[in-house]
């Protein structure tokens, strides 16, 4: 047998093939298909095309208003009428309404509707966030995904991988969010073009799914057509009594082919942060100089999960947000937000001067709740820092993890959390 | 001595006047002048044109960004930065940062800088909500707005009286929403075009504070020019530690003068609903028929307070919203929100199914956070629902007050809280 890496075993199985390797076109079975209200309406169009009754699978279709919601205008509210509609007429079990929606690639793990070993498409370029618990994911355009709604398949080619291997005992302050950033700045953002980004080495054990989750979600700030990691003890513990369908627990085999291989020392890695307009002009916190803050934004697919909440509360704690700087936090999903009640990390939140929003993407697109003016610098716990991607051409987004956050809004520029 | 009215000692203290009577032309001091971020921008642009070096008084300008905040797109952002240069430049006392902001009719009255006996001047219709606590308030445009924080001053027209007395008890599940709703629907919204509401009666004295806002507030939907109680004991107790200054506690002479007299029965008063698209198009809950609901908001600086999440939380509390319906829930300020959160109320709300937004004003006045699709119906506890106010021009807008909105939310439909 030709040894596989997890990804190829992932794919063989959905092309109903023995193996696969890069390069391979493929026609795989789709486990779950997935668009939210941007990219929902035009997928249903391309669907509505092919004149079906049904979509492939009602149970395997996801639908997540998160980018405009609460509707921000008319346009946003069409939207998410189109979506709703198409919903209720074709009877889609996983359409999250207003309420009890939040943010898809945080909504989608939590409630288990992704398993370990999946394959899952999504019109959402962060789709590659379930890679995370051991699945392939990936994002596609709007069409194909319109297609994906009437057959349940789509062709793919099997990416080569790119090992990426952690090494050493993480250092305080350091998340995952630090470990893809350093990784980016290595590659480059087309580094890893349509490649997978294997997630490996004893660091790894170290984080927990919060974690995975953002260095999953950000493989494609590398160009990565997936990132993955292998399911563990950490993963079985995630998943338990979570989901409703069992997981498949692969792992590469021991002489699996990568074409490149990356090492990464996390004994000498601090929290980094990239500066614009590219997620690779990455450095270390310590050398950012001064620039000072109009906004600081946690939340987001990459890093607005509980953890990530607890984190920028522990450091909040006691402190407040300096005049001047305005701190945005949006927690991914309702529960999450729930949850972050009970513990008392929002209270710690508010009395520290952050403006709560409601489950969504928030800013982060340049949707709305936190846009910034020409010439706002703002750092954001977000996956990209792009020209005007969180609002007019001239301001400037800065990326780092929740502790950086933080702390940054307490001093109203990019800090260091042990330089508090 | 000419018996006066308590909105005609107030104008007279303030124009330096012993008396004055209705159709006077007056020249008033201000003591406290407002603008929003839609508002001051213009504001700033007429105060500019001064060429002064300093508002009138830096303790007596307040602004406030609450309509189209988080930014929610490029413009709400430029706007919002404009407002806050300006307030750095002069040194504004109240300005509030988005971090301490909420809806300005809210925290003005919350921190205490409106007292008993003021004149207040804003930038926004609404402004009129201050005659709950038994000051003049008044909204006018943006280029008078100017004129004032250059000056302090303005002129005015001492408007003749409407006395509305509210007989006897208070029933279940009525309040302030109700009695102003009512009195609009016996008025019709130009009933009382340029003239001063006085609310009176035994009624009054069953109402706390944030009843009294709410009616206040929507003295401007029957055309007039303020709404105003006699302040109280409950004024009193409201007041007590809440602001540095004192107020000065007036009323009515016995004899005072008013145009017109209007006698509502509490005995009889049940919850009412205005229907698209006027505030007075009023009937009786129960009388509302089947209106299937889209979407309910419980929020705005008509019914934003902590009592009236309260009352909506009573009803919600282990209910669910139903399904097809979105409940959107907006705090007026941070500080009813951590009390809410305090309280468990927030966590009542998200338990069944509402959202929660960031305080500000929502989807009130169609700027963001809930903006209506095309035919969707809403039912809001806002002050008004003219075509198009919170979205499409042919979505549809019912006022009432937040317990018929948490009935309506559980049902999905227009609903009396005593028929859930």
């Amino acid at each position: 047998m030709t040894p596989m890496t997890l990804t190829e075993k992932i794919l063989a199985r959905h092309a109903g093939r023995d193996a696969v390797q890069p390069g391979d076109l493929i026609d795989v079975e789709v486990d779950l298909a997935l668009a939210n209200d941007i990219t929902a309406p035009l997928a249903i169009g391309v669907f509505e095309g092919f004149g079906l009754d049904r979509v492939f699978d009602r149970e395997k279709v996801a639908l997540v208003p998160d980018h405009f919601v609460p509707n921000k205008d008319i346009p946003s509210a069409q939207q998410a009428k189109l979506m709703a509609d198409f919903a209720a007429r074709y009877d889609i079990e996983h359409y999250f309404e207003l309420s009890a929606s939040g943010i898809e690639h945080v909504i989608l793990p939590e409630k288990g509707l992704v398993v370990p070993g999946d394959l899952v498409i999504g019109a959402d370029s962060h789709t590659c966030t379930y890679g995370a618990l051991g699945a392939f994911s990936a994002g596609v355009g709007s069409t194909d995904l319109g297609v994906i709604m009437a057959t349940g398949r789509i062709w793919l080619k099997v990416p080569a991988g790119i090992k990426v291997i952690y090494h050493g005992r993480l250092q305080p302050w350091v998340g995952g969010k630090d470990l893809i950033l350093k990784t980016i700045g290595l590659l480059g953002v087309e580094g890893a073009g349509y490649k997978t980004l294997a997630f490996n080495g004893e660091g790894i054990g170290q984080l927990g799914m919060d974690d995975r989750f953002t260095m999953a979600n950000m493989a494609v700030e590398a160009g990565a057509k997936n990132g993955i990691f292998a399911p563990d003890e950490i993963t079985r513990e995630y998943m338990a009594g979570r989901s409703r369908r069992e997981g498949l627990y692969l792992a590469d085999d021991p002489d699996a082919v990568f074409e490149e291989v990356v090492e990464i020392d996390l004994e000498t890695l601090e929290p980094q942060v990239a500066f614009p307009h590219s997620p690779e002009n990455v450095r270390p916190v310590a050398e950012a100089g001064t620039v000072k803050l109009d906004q600081v934004f946690i939340g987001s697919c990459t890093n607005g999960r509980l953890s990530d909440l607890r984190k920028a509360a522990a450091i909040l704690k006691g402190r407040t947000v300096a005049r001047g700087t305005r701190l945005i936090v949006i927690p991914g999903s309702p529960t999450i937000y729930r949850d972050a009640i009970r513990e008392g990390i929002i209270e710690t939140l508010l009395e520290a001067g952050a403006v709560i929003g409601p489950p969504c993407c928030g800013p982060c697109l340049g949707g709305h709740m936190g846009i910034l003016a020409e010439g706002e610098k703002a750092l954001s716990t977000s996956n990209r820092n792009f020209i005007g991607r969180m609002g007019h051409p001239k301001s400037e987004v800065y990326l780092a993890n929740p502790t950086v956050a933080a702390a940054s809004a307490v001093t109203g520029h990019i800090t260091a959390p042990d330089a508090l």
